[in-house]
């Protein structure tokens, strides 16, 4: 089976937006700082995010969408790529861009999950966020791997990636580590769960 | 003048104790996980110990110290290159081991710093922990560099390093990144504190 996969962008002291978010600033006050590696000129950022359009299909919670249709517009998160992309909502909206790459899925993230799966036929499936919904899956026990962009900044404050998980300690494999100028790009396995 | 840094092993998730820390099991239930790495034979992993030898002094929380104690004897976590600790404590314990590497301070951060810089001479200072004690040292702006090292493993709970911080953003240069089997080891420099 494909693989699925947690891919989120984290400040070193784990928060995934900064403090501050509302409506017109979704990232919190200075968090689009998270997302610099994405837009950056290196050859290795450009690399990890090719990689994110050989995504078979992403996942991502209502408010994520929310905050961020505006700039996705119909084509998504991959930009051209059009990879699909699964709305985990309790409703569906009425307002989304036509033809665009957007499936909406009241079911939580399971039923998402089966959807994404079935979009992205063999290939990988990424949860994009937001923390809640990566939460969620974790919880579920249904990731496979945790990429996280560790961006070299502490936010103090903020949503933070890693909460209510429960205290099931959760075992991770060496991570296979890319470093560039904006972040660590950190990609580990999940081996086992274990009470120890 | 010298480097201060905090050094210090944390879960993927931002814990140095797992949860259930109590005397008998300071570290919490599994929580010596952590640890693995400094004790293991990896060569990376004995050159990163041998660096810890070459510090000028380092510094713990009362906490620690009292949970470590026993383990540490007289010669404390440096074992045989037996650096300096300072300890800073709100009273002095009765039952110090003869002939000890401790120093205790009950002036605060402050002035534990100033104790271990005088240790130290040119030599490095490293703040070890606990959480708390690292916490106050961010905070008041007395760090040069964050060493992390980051274990593959989601705790879920215990006690946090990065809380209680501010809402200040505290920009990190690149790390430098060394990576072992049981650990990631991620060196920031911390180049600016701003508000943004």
């Amino acid at each position: 089976m494909s693989t699925v996969l947690i891919d989120i962008s984290m400040s070193l002291d784990g928060y995934v937006t900064a403090s501050g978010s509302r409506p017109d600033v979704p990232m919190g006050d200075g968090g689009e700082r998270l997302h610099t590696w994405a837009f950056g000129e290196e050859d290795r950022n450009r690399e990890l995010m090719a990689n994110a359009g050989a995504l078979g299909a992403l996942i991502a919670g209502r408010t994520t969408y929310d905050q961020s249709v505006l700039w996705w517009g119909a084509d998504g998160p991959t930009g051209p790529a059009r990879r699909p992309l699964v709305v985990v909502t309790h409703e569906v909206p009425t307002d989304v861009p036509a033809d665009s790459v957007y499936t909406f899925v009241t079911g939580g993230v399971e039923a998402a999950l089966v959807e994404a799966r079935r979009l992205a036929g063999t290939a990988d499936v990424a949860v994009m966020g937001g923390a809640q919904i990566a939460q969620q899956f974790i919880r579920a026990g249904l990731v496979d791997e945790i990429s996280i962009h560790v961006v070299p900044v502490l936010f103090g404050g903020g949503k933070r990636l890693f909460e209510h998980l429960g205290d099931q300690h959760v075992v991770l494999e060496r991570p296979s580590v890319v470093e560039t100028d904006s972040a660590t790009h950190l990609r580990y396995r999940i081996t086992d769960k274990e009470v120890d």
